[in-house]
């Protein structure tokens, strides 16, 4: 019954997913405290006290035909113009509602955004380590993904290997600052050249290249990092940004694209993206959570949760012997692995210890540690952590992997 | 910077929602008021109170990172063996919770199932008058849409030009009772008959052909008309749900896909199409309105509502001169127009009067009233409809259409 083409993603299913489903079964089988599950990007810190003080003020001020009514496919007007409104504030834009489409989620947004500008055949470029579904979501258009490999050195993108890449068909980039698996935030500078990089390929191939910048763990920076705001620095860019971590929301799938003017055929673009929001069958992003957003635009989760959760685990895998880089945003420590990454990964579970292999990133010989769990759990799991390093020879190193 | 492969689907954007664009800016240019909408199936009833409530309790009762956090891409685990549940108390049918998968309403339920099972060039056929984003759904995974012509002595489906549409390419049949936008059920005898001629066909090519049944209105029947359940008829049956008209959260995009045990590969099916769910970038239908179902699950909105509507705006529009079948459930009365249905719903428009022209599903010469309206403004549109009846020289018959 199944398609042909699907047999490929049925087979390759998510790791990511697949380590989620398994820490499930054996937090049943042993009891969820002695299972130390680091696999999936699921937020541990709760959404904000406002976002449900939102949700009740809704319930009681506001109408049930309005709150959960159809709205234009783009989205409520006011919610679309009051996130504009926060976005100009904090970065010195200059957008309106119209350059806003709500969309289900990051992952929804990208699909909507790759709909509308994919022929098939037409190439979109990810730099390594990167978030395989992705490519799931480029080949759902017919599109061709193009991987540039990690820059090991620091994690910032590899910019020769980049301009080299680019071609006649290269329709799309998509970057994601603060970066899933990695934890880097993309410099000003490394968006610059970016940006200068595609400017001149634009004008070589008389092309025009969407930067599409992924950005669900904008909010999440710490150490005073500044996550730098991307249409400053290239025209043809488009964010897909998600409350899914900013406010502890990922079950819901609430987001939004930002198609600024400057983009080529602006109009025609965001008119063609709420098409592709309603035949891709999510006709709009949930109502009363874009109601609760416009409520709760300048609000976030309590980031020194997160914060702690870091600075505990950076400085114990250091200690242990374990290489890393420390992290400067979102909720994941990316660590070179002893032996080949699955098997390592394997061998982890059998101290109950659930990471994913780096192979699932495209970046063979590292594992990704998700620390948005319990301060607590991070506690209990540092043992078998030392255990492990113990098992494989580790020795702490002074200098950091950059 | 849009897609050639986009460009059909600009041009050709949905007639309904361009009449409901239409109709925000005629009432705020004569107040709404003075304009009488019944272009989009934008349900006015509110939704029952017991969801107000449900969300309050939830909020009060459930905790945060569980209620707005990730779940197994299939939905929360309770809440499908909740409404399983539901179904089988109602329906005499056996499912359990792994025959549910929640969705980000039925336009992604579609989206979900025909991204698992068609592969380009598979047919998929539809019974004329049908949603016409049917055929955006079918072409999004490069399917060929097969449409069956209106059957306008009664409007049940043409079972003779369907069997002999049936190919070996034939990968699936879409059906939609309560019917958008005739208001007709189909009866038990229509489902059996179709259900026969799918096994005939299946056994002459020695293929599988899936039937997709379409039932965001089967709530809302009326006079006792009972829904026939459709998984009953035919074994490769896939129910795809929404509570967009039943409890009026059309805005919040949460329905689901019921794939039976009986469906060939239906293990198979149910984990390919939490993949789809995935890929596509809903994830997973949104978590707090999951929520709210499974306390929810036998709750109805006010159904004689819609029947006042109902039998005024029927009894009415027959005095007038219009011809019309009674529609036994959805909210949708489809009338004959007495001319080219386009050019008869522009004339309307100088009534203010917003319809959507027959030839938006495939059935020219007819046009759709959505009476999912206020009572209030089925009274006062009643003047313009009558007046349009006379300029038209209709004269009231006793006969009904069928």
């Amino acid at each position: 019954m199944i398609a042909d083409k699907m047999r490929p993603l049925v087979e390759n299913n998510s790791a990511i997913r697949a380590m989620f489903e398994e820490g499930k079964k054996m937090a049943a089988e042993y009891g969820a405290e002695n299972v130390y599950d680091f696999s999936l990007g699921n937020p541990n810190v709760p959404a904000p006290e406002s976002v449900k003080q939102a949700i009740i003020d809704i319930m009681n001020e506001e109408e049930s035909t309005m709150v959960h009514g159809y709205m234009s496919n783009a989205g409520f007007d006011d919610v679309r113009e009051g996130i504009a409104a926060s976005i100009n504030r904090r970065f010195g834009t200059h957008f309106h509602g119209g350059n806003l489409l709500m969309t289900v989620g990051a992952a929804s947004g990208l699909n909507v955004i790759l709909k509308t500008i994919l022929d098939p055949g037409d190439e979109v470029i990810v730099f390594a380590p990167y978030f395989m579904e992705y490519g799931s979501y480029v080949r759902n258009y017919d599109g061709v993904l193009t991987v540039i490999p990690p820059n090991t050195e620091n994690f910032q993108p590899g910019l020769l290997e980049f301009e080299r890449s680019i071609t006649k068909r290269t329709k799309a980039v998509i970057i994601n600052t603060p970066n899933n698996p990695t934890g880097v935030v993309y410099s000003s500078e490394t968006l610059r050249q970016i940006g200068a990089i595609l400017e001149r390929k634009e004008n070589e191939y008389g092309t025009s290249i969407l930067l599409i910048s992924d950005e669900p763990y904008r909010e999440l920076a710490y150490d005073g990092v500044q996550v730098p705001y991307v249409t400053l620095f290239y025209k043809n860019t488009v964010v897909c940004y998600s409350y899914s971590k900013s406010l502890s929301l990922p079950g819901e799938r609430i987001g939004y694209l930002v198609i600024p003017d400057e983009v080529e055929d602006s109009k025609a673009v965001i008119a063609a993206a709420a098409i592709s929001n309603r035949v891709l069958g999510c006709v709009n992003a949930p109502s009363l959570m874009q109601r609760v957003i416009l409520r709760c635009v300048d609000e976030k989760v309590n980031l020194s949760a997160y914060n702690k959760n870091r600075e505990l685990l950076y400085s114990s895998l250091k200690e242990y012997g374990y290489q890393c880089i420390k992290p400067e945003g979102a909720f994941y420590l990316f660590i070179k692995t002893p032996e080949d990454d699955k098997k390592f990964c394997e061998y982890c579970k059998k101290h109950r210890v659930l990471l994913v292999q780096g192979s699932a990133f495209a970046c063979p010989g590292y594992a990704r540690i998700a620390y948005c769990v319990s301060y607590e759990q991070i506690e209990r799991s540092l043992p078998a952590f030392k255990r492990i390093a113990q098992e494989y020879g580790l020795k702490a190193v002074k200098e950091d992997l950059r």
